[in-house]
């Protein structure tokens, strides 16, 4: 799928290869944040409890974040931007071809959604933000939902796909990598790449697109 | 989709309609619990709160549950039961037709997920289950999954469905319904019958069948 070994170089500005997910690059107190709501929720963890993981005191973390609210916004736009900008790098590395394009953004998608499996998890906590940080993050949320309609859209459009309703097809193909961190254990039998294979075979009969292999 | 009217007739034992959803029959206890959980997650939320909310003391809430993840599994179990009973009956329904058997699974699912979008949402606390209940819970919810893994199966096998991997394809299925309590909200634009239409119709697509419309 897709023959990027390196770079991509979009529009003269070099993106980084999206299929390579380095180690989570979080703070020390974003990192034990993650780990406290992963483990006892949004609303079962205390702030006190993530100095305690992080080794400093409750008035040192509220120097970096606001509140405990400000720890979950950080972690949940850090995670979107960078599953929206890996997104876009997949597609532009699909040039003009919609099934490549899908395939490649599906394939960045459950990438992320394998390798970063906790970090994917805590979307679930989104519902607790209030209602401004909830918008404001939806808002970046649906770049990741625009960017997959208007491929299966030009491609049901050029004939390519054969989609009904393509608005309801990528809110379902979203739902199904959404789903993914809820089973995907990294001790499974699977590797992230062998679930992106199986999932972007999945979308392909999805939108009626013929399979590459 | 499927002709059912009334109740079904599955060997000689009558099954509730399977696409009728009366209003959900849970103790007040278990409706406030619900409630609870689903507004401040499992570990948020504490057995005070939960036996303030229905008005009766917290040794009365004892002498019906024995602590709080009895709560949260009694909770699980009915949910999973439901569904499982619904998603049988919506099967036999299907008669010895493959299509006719996953639309109508399809169907039953979709149903339960937006007319008991609260209930299906509690799903996600399920991770916090200690680990002989959660593998408890597992294996209940796991009948689902082996119901609608067989249907691909046998339409697979009887060259009625075009799919790979039957048991991925199977969960990405699954998936994509699980996701719905996400965004699915009951004064949205769409009604739970449309949801699922719409529904049926891509798992259709994802199996390779021939729409029925």
């Amino acid at each position: 799928m897709g023959t990027s070994t390196g770079d991509t170089v979009t529009d003269g500005v070099a993106v980084p290869d999206w299929r390579k997910l380095e180690a989570t690059e979080l703070t020390p107190i974003l990192s034990a944040a993650l780990d406290a709501f992963y483990e006892t929720g949004f609303h079962g963890t205390s702030v006190r409890e993530i100095a305690r993981r992080v080794g400093v005191t409750v008035p040192a973390l509220y120097y970096h974040h606001e509140n405990k609210e400000g720890l979950l916004i950080a972690l949940l736009e850090l995670s979107t931007s960078d599953v929206l900008s890996r997104a876009h790098a997949a597609d532009a590395d699909g040039g003009d071809d919609p099934v490549q394009r899908l395939s490649n953004v599906i394939e960045a998608i459950v990438l992320r959604m394998t390798l970063r499996a906790r970090l994917a998890a805590l979307e679930g906590e989104s519902r607790y933000l209030s209602p401004d940080n909830r918008q404001r993050y939806r808002a970046v949320r649906k770049g990741v939902e625009q960017l997959v309609r208007s491929i299966v859209e030009e491609g049901t459009a050029s004939g390519v796909f054969d989609v009904d309703d393509p608005a309801e097809t990528t809110r379902a193909l979203l739902g199904m990598c959404q789903s993914i961190p809820r089973w995907y254990h990294s001790e499974g039998t699977l590797t992230p790449e062998e679930v992106a294979a199986k999932y972007v075979d999945i979308t392909l009969k999805t939108v009626g697109a013929p399979s590459r292999r």
